[in-house]
């Protein structure tokens, strides 16, 4: 049986006026958002990071950067579906991937169940979701910015037994 | 056989005046402590929410915050002990949980053996802990505050061998 | 069969003068490199970390410090394969390691695979390499620093699959 363990870390900006978008789910009533030409969904991108890492697939510069323009502004499920679909294609199956995100806004917990399940169905993977903040330490205890760190397990088909495929 | 990874940081101002407690030990040779109404053990809050993050259970704030009042300042330890019991009634066991303190005080090397056995019979698992500074840069190398970062590996029951249960 | 998961992130000060060594490998055209008496090689320190962690061998400054001057200042790649000697020393085989380099230079996307292959070789192991920035935040988004996050799967000899022994 052959297991891989993957990381991954993402930081995008925060600024007025650009709408959240976090874990996959809109959150209407923050009055910023995540600055840039994509969705800045940090908690997506930081677990297509861990799943290509683990993969040894690069990551999402590499795969969705300046040399593949069609994936520019992709939003973040999208990123996630033609993440999976290459790691699936490099034969991988994935036992989990567990994201928290790092900050003072949103405040997720009440949507966790929510945002996990979506995931769950959209994409047949278990992606936990958590959160904390850092005291009002560091760029997003200052709210500059939002992050996440995700690890993510993968496991060749057939080895263990997969709780959501 | 199920398997899941999990991941989880932690972050807390350091203030003069307070008590160090910090992986379960007391520091009592050092001038700041973490601010707050828990203890701010760093390095215990981090294994927690690893713990949980890979059980799939949310995180400290959703466990153990304003809506169980009854968990509010509790020590790291109760957290901890808490924790795993929480992730083994969801019929998960603990392969490790590894953690990181990142911050230049207090110096843990000559007691790292000391808070892993601890912890190990405390709570009948396997914690590693090791350290790292920041060559002075950032939240922790300004010594505004300490940070922790974890991950967490999680098996059902019986399905591969555990060093300390 | 015993499995055992890490953790580990380093962080290295940018000064300008000094030669850019990271992920085992020189970056000639950058104009700032790691202050310090080491490489500041953050991908390999990162993993040597994580693996140390797995195994509950400790950290760098543990295995490699002021207690044992012998190393002090050794390249990244020593680092690595003394890390790598006590880890299967201590009876634990390598299923693989994942770095991402987080910061905005060197950027590593061209040479990943250079990277990965002449680390497999030199070492036997499989070590992914990813990298990021953080959008202009932090440490690493102001060029103040290098940082690289990293985790490792281990697991006992023959018990599992492993792609590069």
């Amino acid at each position: 049986m052959d297991l891989r363990t993957g990381i991954g870390t993402d930081v995008h900006r925060l600024v007025a006026g650009r709408p959240m978008r976090i874990a996959g789910l809109d959150w209407p009533e923050e009055e910023v958002g995540p600055e840039g030409h994509s969705d800045g969904d940090v908690v997506l991108h930081a677990a297509c990071d861990a799943l290509l890492s683990a993969a040894g697939l690069g990551d999402l510069g590499s795969n969705f950067g300046t040399s593949e323009p069609e994936w520019a502004g992709a939003p973040g499920h999208d990123l996630l579906a033609e993440t999976l679909r290459r790691v699936r294609a490099a034969g991988w199956d994935v036992a989990n991937v567990a994201v928290q995100l790092i900050g003072n806004r949103p405040r997720i917990g009440g949507r966790r169940a929510e945002a996990e399940q979506a995931i769950a169905e959209a994409h047949g993977i278990t992606l936990t979701l958590s959160a904390t903040t850092t005291d009002g330490l560091g760029l997003t205890g200052r709210g500059e910015g939002l992050a996440a760190v995700a690890t993510a397990l993968l496991h060749r088909p057939g080895t263990i037994g997969s709780e959501s495929t």
